[in-house]
Formats: structure tokens, C-alpha cells, sequence
């Protein structure tokens, strides 16, 4: 990329100054919000309000212009109403600011006098170094100097998933689920309007990020297609491209028209898009992150032969099913393997792939299973059913045993679930994790986890997906297994290419 | 159905009195887990535990044999090895048991040998009017006497989903699930082996059950596919029928029959049956609860139009796609309900559908787009994104404002989030909820409610999905009001026809 561009994207998302243009000391302001934001989250660098009328907020003192301010800016975050953005955004420029966030709504996503104040804006921006974000953005994040340059009070976790969003609503989302899911991000921004700075602008600068491993998108139109198109396809090649496009139905483009005022494409056309670019399709907002937490994760399949260990039947059906329907191969064992296995599980055990632990409650069998099947060479890929976060089970167990001992008081005395058999279990728990990570450095194949979910808790585990991954259904493991193993044959087709 | 099977149902489901026989004082035993889930479940009618060597168990007398209970048993729960039931089995058809469970796994699924017992079994059973679910079944539930004849300590939330699994690990996966979000069942049996009472007969008891109002299948295979057709197309038309069906696929075919040893049709012959019988297929595991819940809460949609409001911009789009790819129409409002939502909503929202309610923080406008919309004749039936559940959002806020007011604590001195705030807004979501209920009544359209899961917390709403539903994700939301108007489209073709 452009060293200019880069560097002024590192203002951005490393500043060490930031100034806050309608800083305000009243709590349901923007002015107010996104600063304490800032504060609250940990950012280390200076951080200046500006306001003609107030002398401190936020207990630090305020300058009138940011030209009084005396130090280089990095960073102006613009929260003013969008009449009165302009000038603001000129004393920017003059004073030397990097970079600029316009939060502020108003502008083209309007249209009429909105489309009239971002040109305005526009014309004094693009004359000059000063690069811009939004307007009509919620913010960004950068998880590197823990920098939550954001409206909403979220508190994503630092991760390796360089996030661009077409949609604050929908990016902040992502953002709180990844924390409940234990998730990270490296980087997100929020494009807004993109009048200046655009979505491919954003994946320029993830891909030579050393931060970012995995790029995720969610589009719902380009307003820069040819050039996004061309970054796009220079860059999955290095680094692993997740997008989700909306609008691709009639009656998505016409809601997209409405909220972004981005054009959205119709579906074939980005159909050819995803297969010139070698980016892989989220289909829905639950894939999204089902798959970019993959590609942070664990190795990419070499092949499309899975081998499945599961605690219960029937998850294995649905798990043959799945694969089958995405293309994926639940290959035979060879007999070496077979016997293996028997002088672990009981004589009665189906002898075949997927591996039925046939609820056998022993768990070091599990790891020895794991470990056969992880280690054969007919496999490319392992999914794992129903050990992993047996944790988020028991201790829903062990709340119905609470329920059941306090049931029985009148009947029995002993416990049936007692607090030692469950400590217990959460070590075994953590060994199991610790077990699949050992297992994935050695083999570098994936191994993907399938957890039940029978109670709303997130489990300690479940907290800390940054080198496991954990699915809260078999299909939902098997389609980001699809996803992987199609960015291993891109970027094989792309090998022999060159 | 027959009054014979419908009556000796009634003794499976409500029985008076349930004998254990292989009753235990091991912890490690199903003959102690089971009894003591029933115990534990509050089930009020009687329990005799049988066992030759014992003088009490649970706190219970023990009768040496089941012919010696001075009592009627209307069912027996067999938990001793195969090798040793059939004896077992001929005692309860000489005392007159009216309806029995064999838990004990090793039979037909195992082959051979366990196959030739299978029989043996049988050929006591098939003579007498005892009728037998299993063998190598997880049990039963029965909500409306609260009786839990389970291996699992899983307690449902009772409620109107009748479940009928081809796969015990599934089936008590799916309770504890609804179990965690608040989704009930009328009644669950885990079908096992079908030596006896197959798929059919579940369905045809569940058809004319007072308790039930929906019908749940996981089915791998039929073993009575001809009766299974016929009690399918004739329920159809009185109560919903939601299946999954596993083993769609060859390596999905194959796993299933090493699990339940059930012949699995494949997808064309399936597929046939679903249109044959009106049955409502589910695509995943997920859509099977996700689907089965709406059945049990809301009412059918007459039509396609569908009325959306979002509290932001980029899910609107998401749900736009969603309802496009499922066949169902985002309506254009006439002028009349524009300029009732003119009144609400600020100049520049977007005038269309979805409903943007462009962020605002104030609640008492996304009742009143609610109830404009709703009240529409425009439209058949609502999603409604991100109000519903906010509660979730917001608690997941102010564990951030807690991380805020640490973090701050050295910086400013006002907290961000205040607890009496948290408390207006839970205040809220349950105002909203009622008043979704009283719209949905008025009314006769269904609301869909989408919310996202910002922390892995089960909020107090979250966990009574009985007279509202509440989706994750977009997707879900519209895949669920999809399958609704699939059944009413079904109804109506089955009007015309008579």
C-alpha cells in the first residue's frame, strides 16, 4: 500500500494524542460518552476536550480551539451536529491533526442539505494530508493501545480480527458478542459514510497489519468497487478475507439504500466478486464471527478428510450430515487405527468414524480417543462433540443438582452432585482444552470443538476462544470447517497459479 | 387413534404408580439415578423400588418382586443388563403392568446377540396388552405430573412441545436447552430401539393430547414408514409436526445406522414425505427448538407481508435479505401508517420498511412504531429488532459500567451507568413485553422479537418463552416466520381440498 496512507492509518488507529471536538460535560452528550469511553477503556496517550465554553470535563482541562492546543494531534473525534462540522474540520487541517473521526449523522445519509454539508466538508478535506473517518460512523476500536474510540460502552477483547463495518448497530454487536464469546479484535472501525476513507482503504492497511491475522467485513455496498475489488484480491492471498454482503436480495439493496446510501450490488455480481477476490462469504450475522474466530485460531485443513469423536450418537449423525452437505469427507479408518480405538472403548463400539464414545463417563478415554484419531494420518481435521466445555453442562448439572437436592431433603440424604465431583470435572475440563491445543501444534490440523449449550452461563472456557474455537451446534462447527478448507484450496489454486 | 393404545399411553405418560426394577443404593447406578431424578422431579404418584437383596432404597420400602407389590403398577422402569430382562418383562406382564421402560441398552442396536434378546423380549411382550418403549431409551418426561423418568438430571421447563427422539443424547441436549431459554414441554420420550411402540404411535397419542400443541420429531429412520406417513398426514392438519430428519446424507445414513440401527431413507424419499404430510422440516438442530417454540406461542401468520422495526439500520438490511430468501414480503406502507409514524419518529428517518428508528434512546417511541405497525392491515405479522430483550444488552452495559467505574475511579467521579437507571430499563422491557403479548392478541399477527445476545447472561425475560419468542440473530427470526406461514399455507391448501 501507499506509504502515506499507511502511516496516516497508523495515526489513526495508534494516536498519541487525541482531541475531542465537543467535549461536553453533560452525560447524555456524545461529547461526554466518548471520551469517558476512551478514559475508561485504558487509552495511555493524551487526550484533549475542546470546548469554547467550559474550563475542565472529565476532569481535564479544556481548550477553546484545538489550535490553542500544545502538542501535535493524532487524532480529532468530531461529535458536533453536522451544521457545524465544517469549520471545525478547517482548523483540523490548519493545525496539522493526522487523522479525524466525524461521529456526527446528518450528512449524505440524509440526502439534500446533509449530501450539500459532507461535499462542503469534503472540499476542505481533500485538498489536504488529513485523512477522514465517517461521518455517520459510531467509532473505532485498536486493541494494540487499547484505544475504544466508540458511542456505545462496549468493551471488545484484544484479539487478532481486524473488523470494517458498513453498520455501527450491527459492528458493536459483534464486538459485545465476541467479548461474551471471549473473542478478539484487533482492530475496528465503524466506515460510516465514507467520504473520504473507504472499505478498501481499511483492508489495505489489516492487510500489512501485523496485528490482524483474519479481516472480516460486513457490506452492503461499494462505493469504491473496482479498487476494493483489486485490494481485496491482493490480499486474500496473504491474509484470510471474511465478509458478509447484505443487501443482496431486492429488498436488502432497497433497506441498504436507505441506511447506508451505499449502492448495493445485486447478488450475482458480488457472487463474481467473491470468487475473483478469493474472499470467503459469512451467509448469516451468527457466521460472521463462527468463522472469523476460526481463522484466528487454528490451522487451516490441508484436506477435506474429517475425523469426528462424539459423546452421543445422534450428535454424530447430524455432524455425518453436515460435512457431507458442505463437501467435507467422514473417511473410514484404516484397520491400524480400528484397533487402536477398541483397546480404549468398549467391545460393543460401533468400530467406525464418527468415533461414538458411547457415553462412556470416563474421560481419559476422550484424550485417548482424541489423540488416535488427531494423530492418524487418514485425517485432515478433527471435530470434537460434547467433551469440550462439558464444563457449561455440569455446572448446569450441577445446578439441577442444586434443584434436586433441595428436592429430596425430604427423601434422601447423600448429595448427588457434590461440589468436589464438579471441580473435578472442570479440571478435566481444562486439561481437555489444553490436550487440543497440544495436539493442534503438533498435528497442525484443526480441531474444532462442539459444546451443548444447556445453560446460558459462559463458562471460564467458553471465555477464552483465542486458540480454541467452541460452536454451539454441530452444523455450526462443520460450515466453518467448509470455510477454512475453502481458503486452503484458494490459496492452493493461487500456488499453482504462480 | 385406537382408545386401546391412547389409554395404555395415558398409564406411560400419567401413570398412578412406577415400579424401579434394578432399584440400587449405588450412586454410579442408573437404579439409583433414575428413581432419584423421578423423586427429585416431584413427581407425586408412587414409586416402589424392586430388588432382591435390599430393605430400602431412597428411603423406601423394596419389594423383592414386582409380583409382590399390593398395588397396580401403571409403569416399570427396567434398568438390569439385556441378558437379564426378559424374566423381568414376563413378571410385569403377569402382574398386570400396564405400561413399561427398558433404559437397559446392549439389545438390537448391538446385533447379534443383542438382537436375539431383543426378540426373546418381545415374544413375552407381543402377546399381552402391555405395551413397551425402548429398549436402550434415556427415559421419559411428563409435565403435566411432573414426572421425570430420565438417566440425565435434566428438568425441562413444563410447557406445550410434545418431543418424540430418535436419540436420547439429542433429545435431553434439546430440554436443557429450552430449559436455559425458557421453553417448555408438555411430554418427551427418547424412542430408542422401537421394539414395541414406534414413531407412529407417539405421534397419533401426542395428535389427540389436551397437553400438547405442537409435535417435535428428531427421526433418523422409520421402522413403520407406511403407518408413520398416514398418522403424520392425518395429525397435520390438527397440530403442527416439526422434524428433523438425520441421516439425510449416505455418511449421515451411515452413521445412523450404527447408531440407532434405524433404516434411513434417503433425501428424495424423505423429501416426499414431508410434502406428503404437511410436516414442518427444520434444517438444523438449532431451528428445531427455535421453530418449535414459535409454534407453541404465537399465532400463524395469514399472509406473507411482513412489518419490520430495528433499532438500527444495518439489521434492517440483515432481516430485508433474510425474509427475501425465505419467500416473505417486506410491504410498503400505505401513506396513512407513514404519517402516523411521521408523529413518532424525527424528520429524517427513513419512511419505509423496516422501521428505523434511527437509535433513539427513547423507549416510549419503539412502543408506539410497535403498535403502528402492527396494527396495520398492511402487514400479516411483525419482527421487531433490538428493543425486546434490551434488558440483556443493557445488563451486559452495566457490567461494562462497572469495568467503566473501575477504570474511571481515578478519573471522573460521576458513574455512567447508575443502578435506578438499569432498573427503568428492565422496567421497560417488561412493558414491552406485555405489550407485545396484548398486540399479538389483538391482533391475531405474530411478533417476532430478535435480540442480541451481548452476554452469555439469561435475562429474566429470556427465560419465559411461552406466550413471546425471542431470536439471537435476524436470520433465525425470519427462518421461524417462514416456517409458520409454511404450516398456515398448508392449512389453507387443506381447507380447500374438503
Amino acid at each position: 500500500m501507499s506509504e502515506i496512507l499507511s502511516e496516516r492509518l497508523n495515526y489513526l488507529f495508534e494516536p498519541r494524542s487525541v482531541a475531542i471536538i465537543g467535549a461536553s460535560k453533560s452525560m447524555a452528550k456524545w461529547g461526554y460518552i466518548v471520551p469517558a469511553n476512551i478514559l475508561a477503556g485504558g487509552y495511555k496517550g493524551k487526550l484533549y476536550p475542546i470546548n469554547p465554553k467550559e474550563e475542565t470535563i472529565l476532569e481535564r482541562p479544556v481548550f477553546k480551539s484545538i489550535k490553542d492546543v500544545p502538542d501535535e494531534i493524532d487524532l480529532a473525534v468530531i461529535t458536533i451536529p453536522a451544521e457545524h462540522v465544517t469549520p471545525m474540520v478547517r482548523e483540523c487541517v490548519e493545525k496539522g491533526v493526522k487523522t479525524c473521526i466525524v461521529i456526527s449523522g446528518g450528512f449524505s445519509e440524509t440526502g439534500g442539505e446533509g449530501t450539500r454539508l459532507e461535499q462542503e466538508m469534503m472540499d476542505v478535506v481533500k485538498d489536504s494530508p488529513m485523512r477522514l473517518v465517517g461521518p455517520n460512523t459510531m467509532g473505532i476500536y485498536s486493541g494494540s493501545n487499547s484505544l475504544h474510540a466508540l458511542m456505545p460502552p462496549v468493551r471488545p477483547v484484544a484479539g487478532k480480527i481486524a473488523f470494517a463495518a458498513q453498520s455501527g448497530n450491527l459492528g458493536t454487536q459483534m464486538l459485545s458478542l465476541g467479548r461474551a464469546l471471549g473473542v478478539g479484535f484487533s482492530r475496528f472501525v465503524c466506515i460510516g459514510n465514507e467520504a473520504d476513507l473507504k472499505a478498501a482503504d481499511y483492508v489495505e492497511y489489516f492487510a500489512d497489519d501485523p496485528a490482524s491475522e483474519v479481516i472480516l467485513l460486513y457490506i452492503e455496498g461499494l462505493r469504491d468497487a473496482r479498487r476494493f475489488i483489486d485490494v481485496a484480491a491482493e490480499t486474500s492471498p496473504r491474509k484470510p478475507i471474511v465478509v458478509l454482503k447484505a443487501g443482496k436480495t431486492r429488498a436488502g439493496a432497497q433497506a441498504a439504500a436507505s441506511h447506508s446510501a451505499a449502492l448495493a450490488a445485486d447478488e450475482t455480481i458480488f457472487d463474481g466478486v467473491i470468487r475473483q477476490t478469493g474472499m470467503i462469504e459469512a451467509d448469516t450475522t451468527e457466521e460472521m464471527l463462527d468463522i472469523a474466530k476460526a481463522f484466528a485460531a487454528v490451522p487451516f485443513p490441508k484436506g477435506k478428510r474429517v475425523g469426528v469423536i462424539t459423546w452421543g450418537g445422534g450428535w454424530g449423525v447430524v455432524t455425518a450430515d453436515a460435512l457431507a452437505q458442505h463437501g467435507l469427507e467422514l473417511v473410514p479408518f484404516p484397520e491400524e487405527t480400528l484397533r487402536e480405538l477398541d483397546a480404549v472403548l468398549p467391545p460393543y463400539w460401533s468400530r467406525g468414524n464418527p468415533v461414538d464414545l458411547v457415553g462412556t463417563l470416563d474421560l481419559s478415554k476422550h484424550f485417548k480417543c482424541l489423540e488416535i484419531v488427531a494423530s492418524c494420518d487418514c485425517v485432515d481435521s478433527i471435530i470434537t462433540l460434547g467433551t469440550m466445555g462439558a464444563t457449561s453442562s455440569f455446572q448446569s448439572f450441577a445446578m439441577e443438582g442444586q434443584v434436586m437436592d433441595d428436592a429430596m431433603r425430604d427423601h434422601i440424604k447423600p448429595k448427588v452432585i457434590t461440589s468436589d465431583f464438579l471441580k473435578e470435572l472442570l479440571k478435566t475440563d481444562e486439561a481437555y482444552r489444553s490436550e487440543v491445543i497440544r495436539l493442534m501444534k503438533e498435528t497442525q490440523k484443526p480441531i474444532i470443538a462442539v459444546s451443548f449449550p444447556t445453560s446460558g452461563a459462559v463458562t471460564p472456557m467458553l471465555a477464552r476462544q483465542s486458540e480454541v474455537v467452541i460452536y454451539p451446534s454441530p452444523e455450526r462447527g462443520a460450515k466453518t470447517l467448509a470455510a477454512l478448507y475453502e481458503y486452503e484450496q484458494f490459496l492452493a489454486r493461487t500456488r499453482e497459479r504462480v
